[in-house]
C-alpha cells in the first residue's frame, strides 16, 4: 500500500449534540472505504480562528486534508481527491467520475441546503418566532428534493452504479433527518440510508469521531 | 481547436426577474473563457419534469451538460470538468488542481447556501410573516462566511493565484448580493467581484443566456 502521509483536521471537542456528526466523518468514512492509512490532527479551541489555520481552511472549518500534493478543504473536493487515490473508490472509467463528480456536488449544493434549512431552526433557533412560520416552507423545498432523489434511486442500490464517495456525502445528508417523517415517509430513500450506514466502514469512522471526543473528555 | 461536441441545456424561458441569473451561465462563462466550442439546448415548459431529462438531470433544474465521455449535472462538475478540458483553465499542477476543487466546493456549500437565504425570502415569500424575524439571523450567517471570504482574498487578485473556475462559481453567487450592504461594506469583495465581472467572457455569457430568451419572447 503506498504511503501517502494523508492527515485530516478534526475538532478536539464539540457539544455532545454535535458529536457524531462533524464533517470530519465524510473523509474518515472514505479513507476507512478506501483502506488508506491516515492520521488526524485534532484542532483546539480557538485554534481554528487562527491566521495559521486560516490559511489551510479559511472559513475555520474542519475537516481540512493533506497528501504528498494536495493542501485542501471542503469535503466535497477531499472526497473527490480520496476517490482518485483509492483503488476501491477510483472510478473506472470518465462517464463514472463524471457522475461521481455529479453527485458528490448535488448533495453539497441541492440536497444539503435545503436539510439544514429544515433541521438547523430547530437546534440553533428553538423558541425564536420566526421558526413557525419558516419550518413548512423549508420542509416543502427538502420534500421536493427528496422526492427527485427518491424517483432517481428508485430500483438502485447506490448513486452511481456502485458504491461511491458521492453516496458518502449524500449519507451523511440524509442522516440528519433519520426519523423524521420526511425520511421515513420514503422508503426508498430509507433503505439507502440503511445500505449505506450499515457497511462496516461507516461504524468505524464513527467510532474514530467518537474516540477522539472520549478521548479530550477523559483528559 | 478540439471538436469535444460539448452541449448544455439551458430554459427557454423563464420570468423576468431570473433573466441574467440562471444557472447555465456558469458553463457559458466558463466555455467563452476557455474558447471551446458549444451548443444550447433549450428545454421548454414542463420538458424539465420528463422522465428522459430527468435521467440526465434528476432534478429537473439547468444546466446539463455532456460532451465525447461525460453526460453530467450540477453546475460544480460541469466547470470542474470544462477545467479539465481546457488549456486556458486547466490546473498546471496537483496543487492547483486540488485549489480549484477546493474553492468551487467552497463556493457552493460553505457560500451559496447562506446567500440565498438572505436573497430568496424577499424573492419568493415578500409579506410572510416570518421573513422579518428569520432575515437577521441569515444575514448573521451570510455576514460571518464573507468575513472569512474576505480575509482570504485581501491582497489577492482571483481565489486560487490566477482566474480559475473556482473564481466563475463564486462571482456568481456573490452577485446576487451585488448592491447589498452585505457586499458594498465589504471592499476586498465589492473588486473582486467587480474584477470578475468585467471581463469580457463574462459578458458573452451573459448576452448568450439573454438573447435564448429574447429570441424565445420574440417567437
Amino acid at each position: 500500500m503506498p504511503e501517502f502521509g494523508i492527515e485530516i483536521t478534526a475538532f478536539a471537542w464539540v457539544p455532545e449534540v454535535a458529536q457524531g456528526y462533524v464533517k470530519d466523518l465524510r473523509p474518515r468514512w472514505a479513507l476507512e472505504e478506501a483502506g488508506l492509512p491516515y492520521s488526524v490532527r485534532l484542532i483546539g479551541p480557538e485554534e481554528n480562528n487562527g491566521a495559521e489555520y486560516r490559511q489551510w481552511q479559511p472559513f475555520g472549518q474542519v475537516p481540512a486534508y493533506r497528501d504528498r500534493e494536495m493542501k485542501i478543504f471542503e469535503t466535497g473536493a477531499i472526497l473527490l481527491r480520496i476517490a482518485e487515490l483509492s483503488e476501491n473508490l477510483r472510478a473506472w472509467d470518465e462517464a463514472e467520475r463524471g457522475q461521481q463528480m455529479a453527485w458528490v456536488t448535488a448533495a453539497l449544493n441541492s440536497v444539503e441546503p435545503m436539510v439544514n434549512n429544515t433541521v438547523h431552526p430547530g437546534i440553533f433557533h428553538a423558541g425564536e418566532d420566526w421558526v413557525e412560520g419558516f419550518q413548512p416552507a423549508a420542509d416543502r423545498l427538502t420534500a421536493m428534493r427528496l422526492d427527485s432523489l427518491s424517483g432517481w434511486l428508485d430500483g438502485k442500490d447506490w448513486l452511481t452504479g456502485r458504491f461511491s464517495v458521492a453516496d458518502i456525502v449524500m449519507a451523511t445528508v440524509l442522516r440528519a433527518l433519520e426519523n423524521r417523517p420526511l425520511l421515513t415517509e420514503r422508503p426508498v430513500l430509507s433503505a439507502y440510508l440503511k445500505r449505506c450506514l450499515d457497511r462496516p466502514a461507516f461504524a468505524r469512522a464513527l467510532d474514530g469521531q467518537l474516540a477522539d471526543f472520549a478521548r479530550y473528555e477523559a483528559a
